[in-house]
């Protein structure tokens, strides 16, 4: 066992790590099976359960620190230190009162900003994300920072992610993707929309062809599920029990199939982690990035590959008769559409990153106070016109699109490009992968990520974890070249 | 709020009520969509919740001393205590020793019963038998009893219930259901097999008409589920949301039908439940053969009526084919049918009692050390002959039939009865039920249980409760009227 120098540690951590198994079946079940009528009785539940959380945690702060420094650990022992501080971090060092009344701003803020995004009034919402936005900076003055207030909160998520790295990947990134995004266009061959994108499916057909992708993707039987869920999404139970969801809009079938794809990428790489990691804070993806790096991997480059179009063809025309009348290149094209558009969930490989370089670039200049909240809508749509030429009509598909800020989610939305970064290095460090798309030999793939990646879950920081992998961390250049193969065929 | 008097042992119990809602959701989750990999995961976070419990409890008991014979306490506020108390006293007054042993030997009990159960090898099983009476006795003795031992187990189950309640209601009981089974086969109306039980069904039209059933009962929508297992349950995760489950053997509907309507009965008193309770400990019925009342009490006083048979025949002849064939009387025979037999599960209203008579006569005895475990075969298969006219071939259709002893369930079977003894008195006092069920007024039925019954949860002991609702306790004498005049037309 990997573990021996801090049993005690390990041993501990068991209430954790059961407590954080019932919160999940509870939000999985609460998306998914739960009676309606028990919605607040389970968010009281859940609340009471994070309470007992946070009283653990508080305990094994007092042991953690006997560990601190000491030599001759295991990589595991010390990822385990090191993860197990990061967790208990935010409670230990952010006054208790802040965290309460950014708890308490944020529950009105969701429900605020549901009702302003329906009316398209930001001016109701901008008194809640100036509150969200202060504490949030008071928040990265209590976690600490080098170099930047907006590093501490980026930490968060992507642990060691900074300011600095953020712009060297969005500098490079901005003026690359339009160049990309230029050429594109006036190549042609990707559309800009498709016939397919209106047709009607029926989901019991639907379900079958969802099925049938999660077989041959190699979903394990007795350890993963698919249900239905207004929003998809990927849980961890246990490392033995990982959940997906997906949803039936009745139209544009490859919504439904690619959020399953995407899914499973998730779900793969915790059903990949080393399983002698249950039960410690191990066992979880590296960072946000490197989760939705495999999430887009398995999404993008292996799903919306024309290697994979010709993989699941046959079973997509077997259950959807208003498919056969396409061939599988129009299938192709159905898939990666391009298309500059004003709803970042909607953006397609090539604009995708440009909703992020925003988002980025305004979270950043909100902590650092150089601009205010009652600039952002103008901002916000004079970026949409000069890099993606269109503008919104009005702050409900622009500014106020998203959840995130309501929830204090300041510091996240990077990760998404970061997934998108790690997708394109692992597309270029596997130079077998089209081949082994072809051949369907989905079981190589997830050996090859097991071992460069997934199988270490959290042992190691995001960047330690990359360099092992790569030899580098966060570099654009890879997922660059990787859509001008594709897209410009250069 | 009718708990100011005792507010801070309410806020206490809070934590308590939550772990039992993750256990409750995390135990209805294993049996009916867990992936079966997690299987040990699940049973050990389980067991951790249930060492937190047992820790929240014991805070408890320290609490509770406080509010002993406090004077002036609403009937809320004393039932609380008193119900805490009972929840508590098996931590409190056995040693932990024995609870250890106890879990260890029935843990191995349990497998090494459904090995005996398979090879019908009551050798294998009779040392774990012998050690669980043992520690049963000795469970007993700390517990504490006025005049027998096996009260001191009755009342774990069954409040207050004693050996001098159950000798007076099992000796009423076997001579009279000896005469009407007799009666009954004279008669020859109600048939002892019926071809229907041969019949297969397709699970898909059965899912339809369990729907339709659960429609027809009006269980709510917004706080009600209805979900497959291999064993049919009830569980309460809240007052707002609670599962049953049935399962589809693929023939004999009538089987997987009263399960729906059994599991709504147990789901409909938690359901009913005053919603100002939850969060207590009296958010639960009043006890095992109270709760067993509601289920018996829909499943065969209602459920298996002629005039329920009215009620559902439309439906059922809608989505079974080979139903169309046979007349409403012919199906109401086909539910009723009465035939002496091996199996307590199997039983029907007439003969399942004399199987919980022999099982309550020889629980008695063995805590009572007047017969020994290893006479049990020969006094079980005597006692079948006997009463019944059938012996069973071997001891896997005899005493190794029920899983309960395996489990340290001793003083659990004598419910079961007073579940269906409830359900005759329920019969009595309900002058308008025929009437009710043929007008299809189930929230007719609802309500008057409501109001006599189910809303008081467990403020009331279930003497105390059964004085209020019918002037009387457990009176098997309306049971017996009950069956004289469903069966015998007296």
């Amino acid at each position: 066992m990997a573990f021996e120098n801090i049993k005690e540690l390990v041993d501990e951590y068991r209430k954790v790590w059961s407590i954080n198994y019932a919160i999940s079946l509870m939000s999985w079940d609460r998306e998914t099976y739960m009676p309606p009528s028990d919605a607040s009785i389970r968010g009281e539940v859940i609340g009471i359960f994070s309470e007992m959380l946070k009283e653990e945690y508080l305990k094994l702060n007092n042991l953690v620190s006997k560990y601190q420094g000491k030599e001759n650990l295991s990589d595991e022992e010390k990822g385990f230190i090191r993860v197990l501080n990061r967790e208990i971090k935010f409670y230990v060092k952010v006054p208790i009162e802040i965290i309460k009344e950014l708890n308490k701003v944020t529950t009105e803020a969701v429900v605020v900003w549901r009702e302003a995004k329906k009316e398209s009034n930001f001016a109701k919402f901008k008194p809640y994300l100036e509150k969200i936005v202060e504490l949030e900076r008071k928040i990265a003055d209590h976690l600490g920072y080098e170099k930047n207030p907006y590093d501490a909160l980026l930490d968060l998520y992507e642990e060691g992610f900074t300011v600095d790295d953020g712009d060297k990947v969005f500098n490079t990134l901005l003026p690359n993707l339009k160049d990309i995004l230029q050429k594109v266009r006036e190549k042609g061959y990707f559309p800009e929309t498709h016939p397919l994108e209106e047709v009607s499916y029926d989901t019991k057909d639907m379900e079958k062809v969802n099925m049938e992708i999660v077989k041959l993707l190699k979903m394990p039987e007795d350890s993963f599920r698919l249900d239905v869920s207004p929003h998809p999404f990927t849980i961890r139970i246990s490392g033995n029990d990982v959940r997906i969801t997906t949803r039936y809009e009745g139209k544009d079938f490859k919504r439904t199939i690619y959020s399953v794809i995407h899914e499973s990428g998730h779900a793969t790489y915790e059903l990949l982690i080393d399983k002698n990691l249950e039960g410690t804070p191990l066992a979880q993806g590296a960072s946000m990035g490197l989760h939705e790096s495999q999430s887009r991997f398995w999404e993008n480059v292996v799903g919306r590959s024309r290697e994979f179009i010709h993989l699941i063809y046959p079973l997509l025309t077997k259950y959807l008769d208003f498919v056969r009348k396409y061939d599988e290149e129009e299938i192709y094209k159905y898939v990666n559409t391009v298309k500059p558009s004003l709803i970042r969930v909607d953006a397609d490989e090539v604009t995708y990153n440009f909703h992020i370089v925003l988002r980025y670039e305004i979270e950043k200049k909100l902590i650092n106070e150089e601009i205010k909240v009652a600039e952002l809508p103008e901002i916000w749509n004079d970026f949409m016109d000069k890099y993606l030429g269109v503008r919104p009509k009005n702050d409900s598909e622009g500014v106020l699109q998203d959840i995130h800020w309501s929830q204090g989610s300041i510091g996240y939305f990077p990760t998404y490009t970061l997934g998108n970064v790690v997708a394109g290095m692992t597309y270029s460090a596997y130079s077998k992968l089209k081949e082994d798309i072809s051949n369907g030999n989905i079981e190589g793939i997830k050996e090859w990520l097991r071992e460069r990646i997934c199988k270490y879950g959290a042992i190691y920081s995001p960047k330690e974890l990359l360099m092992r992998a790569f030899g580098k961390t966060y570099d654009p250049e890879d997922l660059l070249r990787y859509l001008r193969e594709k897209y410009l065929k250069e």
